[in-house]
């Protein structure tokens, strides 16, 4: 095995350090110069530069001859274990407001009938929602829900209330659980413009499934998320061999 | 609220139904035809092309005038729930292979020591593999291990073997848990080379830190998967009010 590296994959090494350490706040705004990088993580600085400008690449980090090199992009974290509204999630971080872009009936495809337990072509509620965090926009979400819960939910506020809260209050019930499917998708150019991102760049994309505590499934969503802004967190377990 | 929306926006809302059907293989390899199609979403064959065209656009289908639109690429689920390794994951699928692109002692940066719980500067053991299903790249993983249990696991085959299950059997402990961070990023031109994708594909990033089941953290990975490969899949609780 030899142990001299090609200086990308070396870049690569530290990149990915360095990712985490900017999400956790190591640097505050401005990344130490490249000569205390290439010491904290036993490079060479052309490897260091290298690493960088992974990250500049990623929209994570400016660079500027004269200004050094900062921090461009806040991320916020989303949890992957427990079932929660991203207004509720980012209560700390600033104000969730929706853009509602959409409320309609529609009859269900079969395909969406089937995950709600449905009958094909039963008339369900359609909502789509831009969401943004703190005037940023970080997602963008397909939500068809149950018809007789869905009725309900859109008589309320949809720009600022979590759809998750609003089924919990107008069916008196807790929800209980979802199932989750996560991809990393590219952004066409119809929805990177709504997202505000080059077309291509790369989105977290959830179809999650959720339901009642009784089981009953209620609100099918597909959740487009900007990779640049949203990092998704949990706890893994070991099962039993 | 119109009822009337731009086309793009409908096509979106089939192009997300319609990949979780492929996924699903309710398709086998041929998809229906556009008008099939158009009458199962209620929309016209033009919203119909454009949904192909998102999908054929991020690799999921090919589409030939003469030929129709085929399933381009097979998708593997992935565990958000529980621990598991690569191979132990897609046994049914095929064989995984590693190819071990780097075995190293190196000096663990502050960050990766910490994480492990080291002091800054002991060395780590550090491999870098290239993750092969049926003969296809999946992932590429960068793992550090703290020094005793990495010592004892590269006398073991990397080419074949999961790293937990070696770490299972060198320690005679059971992994206990792991906290996962994971992303959406764009593969810069090296990696994208590496898993055979054209540079700026998307891709799902994981953070993965291990720890054995007294606690001890051993095994912290970067993980850059597939977007057009991977899904994860798991299930969320709503947590007590």
């Amino acid at each position: 095995m030899p142990s001299r590296r090609a200086r990308a994959d070396q870049a690569r090494q530290v990149a990915d350090v360095l990712r985490h350490q900017i999400y956790e706040g190591a640097y505050d705004r401005a990344l130490p110069s490249e000569a205390d990088l290439a010491a904290e993580f036993f490079v060479s600085r052309n490897t260091v530069r290298e690493a960088l400008a992974v990250l500049k690449n990623e929209g994570l980090i400016d660079r500027g001859t004269k200004v050094g090199t900062h921090v461009a992009a806040r991320k916020y974290d989303h949890g992957l274990d427990a079932l929660v509204g991203l207004k509720e999630t980012f209560k700390d971080y600033g104000d969730v407001r929706n853009e509602v872009r959409a409320v309609q009936r529609l009859s269900a495809p079969p395909a969406v009938a089937r995950k709600l337990a449905l009958e094909p072509g039963t008339q369900v509620v359609f909502i789509e929602r831009l969401r943004y965090l703190a005037d940023l926009p970080v997602s963008l979400d397909l939500t068809y829900l149950a018809p007789e819960i869905g009725e309900q939910v859109i008589d309320h506020p949809l720009e600022s209330n979590d759809i998750f809260a609003l089924i919990e209050r107008v069916s008196g019930r807790r929800l209980g659980g979802a199932s989750l499917a996560l991809e990393a998708v590219s952004a066409d150019a119809h929805t990177a413009a709504m997202l505000q991102v080059p077309a291509g760049s790369a989105l977290l994309m959830s179809e999650r499934l959720t339901s009642l505590d009784d089981g009953t499934p209620v609100d099918l969503e597909y959740i487009r998320m900007r990779g640049d802004r949203i990092t998704m967190r949990g706890n893994l377990v070991r099962r039993d061999a």
